[in-house]
């Protein structure tokens, strides 16, 4: 019996659409009825998690297993959640369920090590990713150089998630100020960029540039196929 | 309180991806928490309704009720399905539920009339649906003059909904062909051409040509969140 998928969703909208699709094009399969059976709760409700973590904001845990519970109840073998920030919540979410929640920053880290060896990692990312230290702790365990931006770099990052993909604003216009952020860490000593946030895969799909680039999301994508026994499409 | 939409999905993936999208992209949102909770069930395992209705495939309905039990359970307020040709089974569903299930043939009968008075449409959708006479029944109750492919545009249709955007192959191969349907039907009288089957919109979306095109899945989202009570961006 193949397994199916729960994305705990809603973190954001669009990043959550853009998990869905990158399930579906990783799936190698011709036909509908080969592909998997994926449950989604798209809960806008659940409270910014960047907030939460820096400036006191409401809690996102109790939003968050409201959606993982209506995935329990469609019987999901296993949850992902399209954002990175929200990993920091992963320890709380996992005493509240017997379902495996997959790792995003660890599944990553993994990538890194494997497909860049000896290189640095620039991660880009909300500052309630970057200060909560995900990614560090996560590249650490396998030996994975990284940097972060300064912060100008950081600012400028943050304007971009929120201020444009979350915001639903024209993209087209910011190519230059995401140019800056990546020249300045490529002259810092980055090899490759990870993408920690996932709105910045949909930005980087409309403003294509220079990478590499690692797209934790697809990567969590393909891990999910795996986990239910589906052969993943490159 | 503001309400919620259920996507019984997974006919194709796809498109329940795409249908996603267009939810957030139309709703009228400046933060993640101003979109509206989105439930699917994304169940790939519900039979091919052409087949069906048709060649005495399997029955759809069972696990149509599957996914549509999930989201009751969920809480959705409202169903909708990405699917023209699933329609075929809404009366089937309705006796099986108290939650309103949207119809998008309807829903675009009438914007056919609204935004395109005394103009021809053409039905552009799979076997299934067009012999099953479901856009010719709903346009013929608003007034719309409509026209179908005759048997060899229909054949090549059929072919670019299941061998290429069901299938995952590359579109841009596929110019020529589309283009080639869309000039015998404007050749035919057709003024207008309505993205009858979910996957077209996707590869309207590759392969731009002169349309004008009406995308239902388009005007479903959008009927979608005004049942819900949000504010519609065009």
């Amino acid at each position: 019996m193949k397994k199916t998928i729960g994305i705990l969703g809603g973190m954001g909208p669009l990043a959550t659409a853009d998990l869905y699709r990158k399930i579906i094009e990783h799936t190698r399969a011709d036909r509908d009825n080969e592909h998997i059976r994926v449950y989604i709760d798209g809960n806008a409700a659940i409270p910014d998690r960047t907030a939460a973590i820096l400036h006191g904001g409401e809690d996102p845990v109790p939003e968050m297993l409201s959606a993982l519970r209506h995935l329990e109840a469609c019987g999901a073998d296993c949850i992902i959640m399209p954002c990175n920030t929200a990993h920091y919540f992963l320890p709380r979410l996992r005493e509240q369920t017997a379902l495996p929640i997959l790792d995003m920053q660890r599944i990553t880290a993994a990538v890194c090590r494997e497909r860049f060896p000896g290189k640095t990692a620039a991660i880009l990312a909300t500052d309630g990713t970057v200060q909560s230290g995900l990614y560090d702790r996560a590249l650490d365990a396998e030996g994975v150089r990284w940097i972060h931006p300064g912060e100008s770099e950081q600012k400028s990052l943050m304007h971009l998630i929120y201020g444009v993909v979350k915001a639903s604003r024209p993209m087209e216009p910011e190519k230059e100020r995401w140019d800056a952020i990546l020249d300045t860490l490529r002259g810092q000593g980055a090899d490759l960029f990870i993408l920690g946030c996932t709105e910045l895969p949909v930005l980087a799909g409309v403003l294509p540039s220079e990478g590499p680039f690692l797209d934790p999301t697809d990567e969590l994508a393909k891990a999910a196929i795996r986990f239910c026994g589906y052969e993943v499409k490159e």
